[in-house]
């Protein structure tokens, strides 16, 4: 017998019809002779009713009754799931986060988890019943309620897992697993059976979009084995685990993030410092940094340092920087928004000289220009230009496992 | 400065026009320099919404879990009202029945109050913030989420204003107070300025349905002065209160009852303890018993007992009479639901004897028929055909208001 916490996102649970098939799966598990403990999210749309009546009231509501107002959302996922098991005659019971006692940091809407009581689960484990659990949500040490942001019920499920010992931690959403590539960029892009940790926390991150990094940390620090599974088919997902098959040679999956911008200083003053002056202004001002490139200038030892922003905050690192120019000592500022970074990635990567080589002969081979790289212990990336980013992930990705 | 507890019931909050509204009200309240807890229901609609989701899953839900669903509609109220508060720049909180310590009994659906806890509200009070409750529901010992049935928004309100010794409890209705008859009915009707717990008591009962009976029992016990008054207008309404006015020497009101029916059990043996056979079997089984009229027969010393019943209970009563036919000694079981109750209510009825004679004379010149007739201290009821309800209704009311 084993501990498995199932969570069903939105569209798993968007109306009666995916609520019974969820419940369905639910029982299965259930019948096998296992412990169950469910996270949801609201349905389908719901959230997006709420902050519309909320939009209609008030645009600037506090974050704290925005909480109050979209914490209802999972409260009806959760009774309504569990009346479709109690209809399957299956023991059940439905819990808020605050029944469970899944207490949070005070901030509302990006709150973290900082403890969950297991009393209340444990109690009813206990009873064989299955326990149903508000996802994105808990509560703060005022007792108001909190919400956890993006990936929060991803994130909830694996703190359940950690606190509970799960054996596994099982991710349903609608796609079946986490893949080469993007399968509608790469029709034969392939489904993963495992991959490490890692290499999932890289392809997040670089917008593979099928968990919140947030949850693969947490899943990381506590060894919780996840799988990330199809609510709607009945096969094999992606397990997401610690090590995998050490046999493995090829990378996990090429990813892609057009999402990006470089910002280029010319003419830096060759002193020492000033690189560390420039970043620590923009992590001061909230602006993460990705890849960075420093090159000397051949003139009077001016040098040049060329760094990636997200897309989004490229005005505000422009304006901060220009602002303060005097004290930076640059003489020009460029940017481009016309670039993408591809990137492949996988454990012992690094490590691993001919993966760096094969990729860039796929890139060459295809035509393609490379501005940037940049690596760490498990990923290579390359910025190239906005129009070649398709086509640079079809020919690595063709390079690594078509062959 | 006083506390003034505001309960708005789910048309008040409907839209959000309407709790804009809403928030106009609290605001005035709370800017005139009072401390103000604010109790609200579910939007319109949004209860039978979530009754229809559950329809569609379980029509055989736990009561649990159709608690736990339900309770997320006033949720939803509090939160979104809170908000229409903060744009107008006003401090407020909302509060679930589960932060506020709303403790009930453990019966899903139709829990009862037993305590408050006062920290919470009273700490938000103090930092002068407008306090908003979700009325309609609570948590049991176990932490589980219950409701109060019909009319437990109202309940609600005036359980706080008990808790926090309010000075007033206003409930906001559709309505702009109690009136001494149907306004529908009687075009007439007089808005009354003032009644009794006592009146309001037997209004309520006969049909009036601008409160339910729980909370003005409640507001008796506690010695809470309540007022009915309308969300839309801004005008007077209907206090409710211990003692009214000395010098008040007409009725209250006149209401009516259509939903009765009556059983007459004909040719019961004489015997000491028929009668409380009879209605103890009934009591036991759930049916509630009305007016009772008793009557010696002319033959053999039989004699026979009529009574009402609500007419939703007329077939179990008749099954349960029947099946213990033998044992209650009746000959004869005979049912009439073609009939109504008109009845008029006014402190000291009883001891003002004209008023009885007024009724009488009223009917008597309309031509109506009298079929049973029933008093309390307050109230005097007559059962007449169906058919002539309305017309009695009318002439009472102009008999006693309109001269």
């Amino acid at each position: 017998m084993s501990l498995i916490v199932q969570k069903f996102g939105g569209s798993s649970v968007r109306d009666a019809q995916r609520i019974k098939n969820v419940a369905g799966i639910i029982a299965e598990t259930y019948l096998e002779g296992n412990d169950v403990i469910v996270v949801l999210s609201a349905q389908g749309d719901t959230t997006d009713d709420l902050i519309e009546k909320a939009q209609e009231i008030n645009p600037k509501a506090s974050r704290r009754e925005m909480d109050m107002l979209l914490s209802t959302g999972e409260q009806i996922s959760v009774a309504l799931c569990a009346m479709a098991l109690e209809s399957m005659g299956l023991p059940c019971v439905s819990l808020a986060a605050w029944q469970v006692g899944i207490k949070t940091t005070g901030a509302h809407s990006q709150a973290r988890i900082r403890k969950i009581d297991s009393e209340r689960i444990r109690s009813e484990l206990d009873q064989k019943r299955i326990v149903l659990v508000t996802g994105f949500q808990g509560i703060n040490r005022q007792g108001d309620v909190t919400t956890l942001g993006r990936g929060g019920s991803d994130t909830s499920a694996v703190a359940l897992a950690a606190a509970f010992h799960a054996d596994l931690c099982q991710i349903y959403t609608d796609v079946d697993g986490v893949y080469t590539t993007d399968p509608r960029l790469v029709p034969n892009a392939r489904k993963l059976d495992e991959i490490t940790y890692d290499e999932m926390l890289e392809l997040a991150s670089l917008g593979a979009q099928v968990l919140h990094n947030r949850s693969v940390e947490l899943a990381k620090k506590y060894h919780i084995n996840m799988e990330v599974v199809s609510s709607l088919e009945r096969k094999p997902g992606t397990k997401i685990k610690e090590v995998v098959k050490m046999e493995k040679t090829s990378i996990a999956g090429v990813a892609k993030d057009t999402s990006i911008a470089t910002i280029a200083l010319k003419g830096l003053e060759h002193a020492p410092g000033v690189a560390f002056q420039v970043f620590n202004m923009l992590s001061k001002n909230g602006i993460n940094v990705d890849i960075i490139l420093q090159s000397f200038g051949n003139v009077d030892d001016a040098k040049e340092i060329s760094f990636t922003v997200s897309r989004k905050d490229l005005d505000d690192a422009v304006k901060l920087l220009t602002e303060n120019r005097q004290q930076l000592r640059f003489k020009e500022l460029e940017t481009d928004d016309k670039i993408g970074k591809v990137s492949i990635v996988g454990a012992g990567l690094l490590s691993n000289h001919g993966m760096a080589a094969k990729m860039f002969e796929a890139l060459y081979n295809a035509g393609i220009n490379i501005q940037m790289i940049n690596t760490s212990e498990i990923k290579l990336s390359v910025l190239v230009h906005e129009d070649d980013v398709n086509k640079a992930v079809k020919a690595v990705h063709a390079r690594f496992f078509d062959e």
